[in-house]
């Protein structure tokens, strides 16, 4: 049996719960290796204590749901097909007497809790968030395997972006470059919408990149990660297109030590909010609290953005496996903006920092790269 | 006031429903041009007839908000900051008395549903998914010009990846050089995931392009949309590289005639599943029924896939102002798949093609392309 969704079954029954339902992409791959994107068509595995799971899926996508390695039912439909039908008509002798049923709430529409309470009219739903968010928190010495290789990746594409820039090249001639090179590498996925924000686009912390052209004196902005067998990674660096002005170099130097210092604060039983609170004061500090408008970071793993996240109010406890960006930024409209973000894993004796690429202030000059 | 939202106003009025929440990013971009990947972030706007909207952002997208032109009521929130809590208190006075709200079934999930069943103990779910698929599935011409730009750009991506192809070059690579390409045009995203598929691959109706080598004799499928201005396009042609077998000919010809067949039965007035059941006539007669397993399309416009769905058993009535994909294929382990796919308006007096990449089968000898 699948250890995973045993250990969801084991979840479940420990509670009295009779079923549950998983109709996220990220917990679908999480639990079966089957990973792909159903646009508006319905995916979902229920899960029964005591019963072979069930997987609902298009008939189109069999192939590779078997190739992931399912070896349990399935039900394939059409999209001509009444799929809510052919869950009951199969589900139907063992369902009659189900009352306590579990669903991710972070993820399930209203739509298929509907169709799920047609189907089992006496359900009271419960909350699988918490079971599946407990199990990907901490990440096995596999996962961390791709995270890592992943981060790598994302430290290469960090130095593509840099030998790409020159004097009026566009975000996007820029950011296509970086993406190119990763595709040959073999690399199919981006982990979210590549960012090369230059200048005063760089000062707003979700900046979209377009055709502004590289000047100097501009600050230079990549945000990016790949994904690698399904999980992500997530770097940003800042460099400074060869002119340095003082007040890049001020909130340079305070983002390095806001950075330096939350890694500090990385460690296994440290309270979460310790890490933005200790950014938050060298920026404070420094004069620019209302310049750093985001939390100091999030979790990382399947998906981008997961679990935990780390923000000011978080009281709760870093543990040896998690893995996590610690991102400070300072965003001044009219200089630029300066972030470095890393990954990061707790580990049982200190940390590991995942992307490795340099984060000493360089200033970039066409395809040479000075040091300060 | 945006005449959107004050539409929405009017469908809840009628229904004597006191207010509506929009959560999703398509519908929140439909109403407002505000676009925004907000990954696990809360963002909604809550409509009540009668008194100015109210949207909830992370405050760092603000700016974007506001060049977005909203120039109504908002509330922005840190990521420390318990957002519903300060939408109770924003909408303190204005809530008791609601018992009919409307939200989007499809999309919002069963966690803010539960959010909003706090502060709004009363309400009766109502479903806005009928009001805002009904808005948006007939297409401004304002739309149409959009889709018809990121159409082009598709058309042109084709020519792109075409002229990438040679001997031994991997899915991953060509696909590398198509969106180069289209950044370096000045286009940040893809409607979704590009596919190139060579040979044995392309007989995955949704493979997946990895490091598969072109050989002589592979069919080559490109599936590929660009966003242009928030619209989708949603090409799909398909080639043969070098050499050409007699059961690929048969099966190109096939897939072409029934696409032929199926945009014959694009016009207003007539039923939907008319165009699927043309297409799939001409595939069951050539004896290759089962090697089309999808449905011949689906709309098209904010979304890749949005209302209607093209269906064998859609009864619906097609309207002036529909955007289509048609997109018959058949795929066959062992021999190759072909797809042929276009993008199209339905007129008051006959369609718009808006792809117009040439389909009749050509055979690609590197650089260059051989007509048959």
């Amino acid at each position: 049996m699948n250890e995973k969704i045993a250990a969801l079954e084991k979840f479940l029954k420990l509670r009295n719960w009779k079923g549950g339902l998983i109709t996220s992409r990220q917990n679908i791959f999480y639990l079966t290796g089957f990973d792909y994107e159903p646009h508006e068509r319905f995916v979902g595995i229920f899960v029964f204590p005591g019963r072979s799971p069930l997987i609902v899926l298009p008939e189109m996508e069999l192939k590779m749901l078997l190739e992931a390695g399912w070896r349990y039912e399935y039900i394939c439909y059409k999209d001509s097909d009444n799929v809510w039908r052919m869950i009951t008509e199969h589900l139907k002798e063992n369902i009659s007497m189900i009352t306590e049923f579990a669903v991710e709430e972070t993820f399930i529409s209203l739509k298929y809790v509907r169709m799920l309470q047609q189907i089992l009219p006496n359900i009271q739903l419960q909350n699988l968030d918490e079971a599946l968010s407990e199990m990907r928190i901490r990440k096995s010495p596999e996962e961390i395997k791709k995270l890592r290789i992943a981060a790598q990746y994302a430290d290469n594409a960090i130095q593509t972006g840099i030998d790409a820039l020159y004097e009026g090249v566009s975000e996007l001639e820029v950011l296509g470059e970086i993406e190119y090179k990763l595709k040959k590498a073999g690399l199919r996925d981006m982990s979210f919408s590549t960012m090369v924000l230059f200048g005063s686009n760089s000062s707003n912390p979700h900046g979209v990149p377009g055709e502004n052209k590289l000047q100097p004196g501009d600050t230079v902005i990549f945000d990016l990660g790949v994904k690698y067998q399904g999980y992500c990674s997530d770097i940003t660096r800042t460099f400074v297109f060869k002119e340095l002005r003082d007040e890049v170099k001020e909130i340079y130097d305070l983002v390095l030590k806001a950075n330096m210092a939350a890694l500090q604060e990385c460690k296994a039983g440290n309270k979460m909010r310790k890490i933005d609170e200790a950014a938050r004061k060298v920026i404070s500090d420094g004069g620019f609290a209302e310049y750093f408008p985001h939390r100091i970071g999030h979790g990382l793993g399947i998906e981008v953005h997961e679990e935990p996240s780390l923000h000011a109010e978080n009281e709760d406890f870093l543990r040896e496996g998690m893995v996590l960006t610690v991102e400070p930024g300072i965003y001044i409209p009219g200089v630029g903006g300066v972030r470095i973000e890393d990954d990061v894993v707790i580990g049982e004796e200190g940390i590991e920092i995942l992307t490795k690429f340099q984060k000493s202030m360089q200033i970039v000059k066409s395809k040479f790269v000075l040091k300060e």
